[in-house]
């Protein structure tokens, strides 16, 4: 503390806050056997935890989860929340918070559990970082975008007056357990949507990631990444890895996101505000790729990649079952994207752009005109091509 | 970042978060040729500002300020919350966050400006802290609570569920400016309010400043801070920079209340319960105090000070014009609040007691029966000494 004496009196209060946490793969987490989930909060007396679900995974997995809990002695309260983007919202944040203080928590040593998909984790990661400003919690993403995205990082958010993620807050989870087998059960269509990302972080910066999925994509999706055969699930565990590890790797310098230029942002520029018109028509991963295509053939018409590189890109987000188009792909909606994004990059465009296949840059310099040409291109080669998302 | 590698993949994030803030005495913030708060922000052309400014603020000063920002050529739009303890909720919060996001703000460039008490900062300091997960705000507060403790920390909040303050986040200010002539049209009781948070700081660190307090506490309530004479005014600043340089020494090194211990929680253990249930007939220094009372007599009872000093702290809290007794403290009401704040304190009851008049310790062993036997010395010293609080 800098104080600057009795006169004009004025005192600079610096602090440093140090950060971490922990995101590990986890087969079959709620074996008997397993204790991952238990090992964080302290243990005195018996365990007592608050466990938020997804509703379609109690649907499916609650009752093993539940045994869970009752093999291991914990007493807990478990809140079923039907989550999806359209309840993305603060009210539902409100609900959690409700429950959690009827329960009860010691304010530190009693981690929430949340299970749940990326909806969940960030509506009720959010509802923990400000109960009581801040309890632990940890994470147990249950769909793919959870995986390998939502999961990962310490963004919380909802929605609010129309606009994805406008309130939220940077909170890790103590600890992510990422358990694939959750996968199982999902609906196929999730599970290319979660395969967006995965594209995102390959074409960004990991080309031997791209040539997997051009590989095994289909099979991976088919699969839903269970591993029938020992090559799928080589490479089953190979994507997922090396996802996990790219994102950290951009998240971890960045964590607040004092820099502002994000290669992570690739695909998420056009697309919040899509997200958000289209909503529920549109997922997550699906608006993201669609940004994704848009964006492609800007980086094209720019020259800074081929033709048969743009080609190439398309066809595995046709491969993944992605869309490539979408028919709110207009001007109006994209210059009113552009102009948030502007706002929320603090004043400057801050457009990732692919440079081939796995490099990225910044420009600060699309025009309307621009944007005008590159979607011409972009309604030939995608309005055709546009696949059935039911 | 490590990576444990291919097998049991396993990653653990580490990272630093610096903060920094600046508290500033600053006499007449609002004079034309003053740029004390304007001074943050990047420059890109014209600047724009968002104020959120208090309603009584507004009518009483709020002539000047639109002159203020007019003057300085800045477009803004300021909005007008009538806040008090009883809106200080979620609600409220999303009100703001609404009008803000229909102004329009960068993110980071454009600081939003808030205008008014503690209630006022602590909601829009918490409006500002989610909005694209944390945007810069500057603070001005406008009480004497605000000036000497809820304008100082970093701590935002809402009352939530009928609990005091239970949602919130850590978030400073870039920037607060404390100019004590705003006091000069606060109501006599709330001067007598903030004063209760002097005494806090006076009473568990600063015995110099307790003796101020005894010398000149009914001037300064008298004159509102206002210095009408050299000697006065000279009592005023100490007073005023003496309580806030404490109470930063006390935040700074532990700004996210890593410990639990803390000091400053000295007559907020019972409080936070007896506000809330009271809610509207105390003020919060006012809770706080009654709640200092009762501690005090706790630690008189354990021989941790002395009859005498004992009585001197109660005649200054006289002298104060603050109450020290209040009907709901009454053996259920306590135990419950005690179970909260052991919750709040993750397990512990952490109990800050004073030791003599400027000392202090923590215990963790106050059964129900000395509760008991200490309200009883209470009601018989604070029942008929009770003040119109009105
Ligand atoms: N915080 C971040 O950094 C971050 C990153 C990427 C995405 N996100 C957010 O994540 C959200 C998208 O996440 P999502 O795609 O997981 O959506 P989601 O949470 O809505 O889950 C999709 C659907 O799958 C169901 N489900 C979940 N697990 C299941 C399982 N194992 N079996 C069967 N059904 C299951 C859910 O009930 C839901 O209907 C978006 O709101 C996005 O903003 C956040
Ligand atoms: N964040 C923190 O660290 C912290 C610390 C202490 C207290 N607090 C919070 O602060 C709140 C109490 O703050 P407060 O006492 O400032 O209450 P407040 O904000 O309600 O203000 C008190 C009253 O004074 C009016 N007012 C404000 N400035 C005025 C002025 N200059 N002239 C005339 N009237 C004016 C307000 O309209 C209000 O009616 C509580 O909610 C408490 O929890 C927070």
């Amino acid at each position: 503390m800098t104080d600057s004496g009795k006169k004009s009196a004025s005192w600079l209060v610096r602090a440093q806050k140090s950060v971490s946490y922990e995101v590990r793969f986890c087969e079959d987490l709620f074996r008997s056997d397993r204790t991952d989930l238990l090992e964080k909060g302290e243990d005195l007396g018996r365990q007592r935890r608050f466990v938020v679900i997804d509703g379609n995974v109690d649907r499916l997995h609650g009752d093993r989860i539940r045994a869970y809990f009752e093999h291991h002695g914990v007493e807990y309260a478990m809140m079923t929340v039907a989550a999806d983007e359209t309840v993305k919202d603060f009210e539902t944040t409100a609900r959690i918070v409700r429950e959690l203080d009827g329960f009860g928590i010691a304010r530190r040593r009693e981690p929430i559990i949340v299970i749940g998909g990326g909806v969940l984790t960030d509506i009720a990661g959010l509802a923990a970082s400000l109960y009581r400003r801040g309890t632990p919690f940890l994470r147990v993403p249950t769909t793919l975008i959870g995986l390998v995205d939502a999961g990962v990082g310490v963004k919380t958010g909802v929605n609010f007056n129309g606009h994805k993620n406008r309130l939220g807050t940077y909170a890790p989870a103590e600890l992510t357990l990422l358990d694939r087998t959750f996968l199982a059960t999902l609906d196929r269509r999730q599970i290319s949507n979660g395969l967006a990302e995965i594209l995102k972080i390959a074409l960004i910066k990991d080309f031997a990631l791209f040539e997997l999925l051009e590989e095994h994509g289909a099979c991976l999706l088919a699969e839903k990444f269970q591993g029938h055969s020992a090559e799928s699930d080589q490479a089953a565990v190979a994507v997922l890895h090396a996802a996990t590890h790219g994102m950290l790797e951009e998240l971890e310098p960045n964590l607040w996101e004092a820099e502002l230029e994000r290669c992570v942002d690739y695909g998420h520029t056009f697309s919040p505000t899509i997200e958000m018109r289209a909503l529920p028509a549109l997922l997550h991963g699906e608006a993201v790729c669609v940004d994704m295509a848009l964006s492609t053939i800007l980086a094209f018409r720019r020259g800074l990649l081929t033709e048969a590189q743009r080609d190439r890109v398309f066809a595995v987000m046709t491969l993944l079952e992605l869309p490539i188009w979408d028919a709110l792909l207009e001007p109006g909606i994209l210059a009113q994207a552009l102009r948030d994004a502007v706002r929320h990059r603090d004043g400057r465009q801050r457009l990732p752009l692919p440079v081939g296949i796995g490099g990225v840059t910044f420009v600060n310099d699309v025009t309307s005109e621009e944007l005008g040409a590159a979607l011409k291109i972009h309604r030939e080669l995608g309005g055709v091509r546009r696949l059935p998302v039911a």
